[in-house]
């Protein structure tokens, strides 16, 4: 090779390389890394609502970082059983999971807080909570213990009170009853005689069938159909004061997150933030078809809860929620904020949307058999 | 130079470079362009609520771009007027904006359903109609004609029926007044005898406080004591039966958005969903505290409106909507689509949503003073 080739080759090649080479130098880490992750969830892989969160999270993440982070979904029992999804998180086997924060009550009694409480927030509440009243940040405090970063990904809104093998009336018809109804609203339920029997999802079906259980609560028409609970009970009970909404959330390995640039890091967050509103709207817009099937097609009873019911239920929920604030000192901080925001909040929503639906809708549910 | 070092200067080149080549080769646009947008809006610079979304906007696209694309926004009036910002738009002055549609229902009347409908939607469940409901996809249909991509960019919630310097207590009341309500909840209430006077937000409290006109509408307790209403009416209406959320848009040039890389426009379109979500929640978070300010400190007199006020609004907004869906084809086919979507989330959440506001608080508004 001659000199004067060899300089020319090196001419090309800083010409051919000239604009990488600068973007290398702007933003090493942006050029150099990718990252493959894995995503282990609670769901059903591809359930509807809740487990296409996770996979629209992949998409977009995949999409906005031109594949340079790329987020492997794993349903329920694929990588690892449901219920371990905090703990395969916490120790690397998974970069992030997908998930509700009340089955980590075990490790955290007051994860309950940021998921799902009796007579509390619903998911337009949770959400101003959450991003403008504290809440994410006394989430992501109690879960630093365990080397975990949380974020809101997804809500079910107000879900529905159960099925029932028989018409409730009074307080009295749920005495001796045994239903599957997990966290605090069970507890509240165990409270007005009512026998709890916790279960994974996937056992439900089998149990209200063969008589195992005689009633449960799973989420809304859109799921609840989608598991056939009306082929088990005739009566489906609303609303779903045991579950306001459930907030779903995001995990990811605090380690691994910390390994990502600047640019990746917001491209995540924001990518949950979007899952967060789209997950709700999917129920929001999915629930009535569902509901419209299960009553027209299949003959479901729909009912609301007696009066009574509601008051002996909300009384005991207080309490419920007043001596999980006393478990521990976090549990209280995260009680007093969420509480104050409550109490706020419900105020102004009394004037606002509870006065809107009400105006827009005076009587209420008028189109379906309703207790007297 | 000998050869033995020239050869030596290629490898480290070529080893310098080596990553920064595959990523320029692999994503050309990727590596070579950076873009500076301007966006134009139709409020304040930073005003509380719906001028903070564009700022985060701008902030969230250039974290996750990396400085790729980085957007300048603009208050009303720093560049263009507020409503001018669709037009700039449209002709390219700015890349993009942040609005509300009914703004230019001189343009195509239809826009209004995709901002506000007098006993419409509220904003859950617009959310879900435009995400999932075939909505979006309408709205950039109608935008089509102008060269404009158009996305959901933030909702205030159920908002404040309005200032008013005298007692409502009937229909009756109403008749003489001169009121500032823009878009179809001004014509319900022309047709409810009051006078309709339009002005752009920042005129309302001069005109107010000087008695040319005698009632306002504006948002809600956060944006209305930033204005400083209550120094010019005592009484304070609600429910906003005209408005049960406004949905804000952000807009962007077709031209200018078929220019970014597909990385690009993910970006773009995520920060959008996720400042969507976020004005909604600062909304909610703040309307409280605003509230109780305007009412324990200013003393601001807080009146639901009377039944028969609510009831002869709902019979006049459904004739004033049903004519706008007669003003051609296309507003005909969004007014299907919205009212079909309207039907069944009403009546599911006739069971959800609004059957747990009213069983967590039976008692409906008893915070404030209530017309009986």
């Amino acid at each position: 090779m001659q000199l004067k080739s060899l300089a020319a080759a090196i001419a090309m090649t800083s010409a051919a390389t000239g604009l990488g080479l600068a973007t290398a130098l702007d933003n090493p880490a942006h050029a150099q890394e990718t990252y493959e992750w894995k995503m282990v969830t609670s769901w059903p892989k591809n359930f509807p609502g809740v487990g296409q969160g996770p996979e629209r999270l992949a998409e977009l993440v995949e999409k906005m970082s031109d594949g340079r982070l790329t987020i492997e979904v794993y349903g329920a029992g694929q990588l690892v059983p449901g219920f371990e999804v905090f703990d395969a998180v916490a120790e690397g086997t998974a970069e992030m999971g997908h998930s509700a924060s009340y089955y980590w009550k075990g490790k955290a009694p007051a994860a309950q807080f940021f998921a799902a409480v009796p007579f509390g927030m619903n998911a337009q509440e949770m959400n101003a909570w959450l991003q403008y009243g504290g809440g994410i940040e006394l989430w992501n405090e109690l879960y630093d213990q365990f080397g975990v970063e949380v974020m809101t990904a997804g809500a079910s809104g107000v879900q529905m009170g159960g099925w029932f093998n028989k018409e409730i009336n009074s307080v009295k018809d749920l005495e001796g009853l045994k239903m599957r109804m997990p966290g605090l609203g069970g507890e509240v339920m165990s409270r007005m005689g009512t026998a709890i029997v916790n279960m994974p999802g996937g056992e439900i079906f089998t149990s209200l069938q063969s008589g195992a259980i005689d009633a449960t609560e799973w989420i809304g028409p859109y799921n609840d159909l989608a598991f056939g609970l009306h082929q088990a009970a005739d009566y489906y009970y609303y609303p779903g004061w045991h579950e306001p909404t459930v907030m779903f959330e995001a995990i990811v390995n605090e380690d691994a997150y910390n390994e990502l640039p600047a640019d990746l890091q917001a491209i995540l967050q924001t990518a949950v933030h979007d899952v967060n509103l789209s997950v709700l709207n999917e129920y929001t817009a999915r629930n009535n078809d569902a509901l419209q099937t299960l009553v027209e097609e299949h003959g479901v009873e729909l009912r609301r809860f007696p009066d009574d019911v509601l008051a002996e239920a909300k009384k005991h929920s207080q309490a419920v929620v007043q001596e999980l604030a006393e478990t521990n000192e976090m549990a209280k901080k995260i009680y007093d904020s969420y509480s104050a925001f409550q109490d706020k909040v419900e105020n102004y929503h009394a004037i606002s949307e509870q006065a809107y639906y009400n105006a827009r809708n005076p009587d209420g549910d008028t189109t379906t058999t309703q207790q007297q």
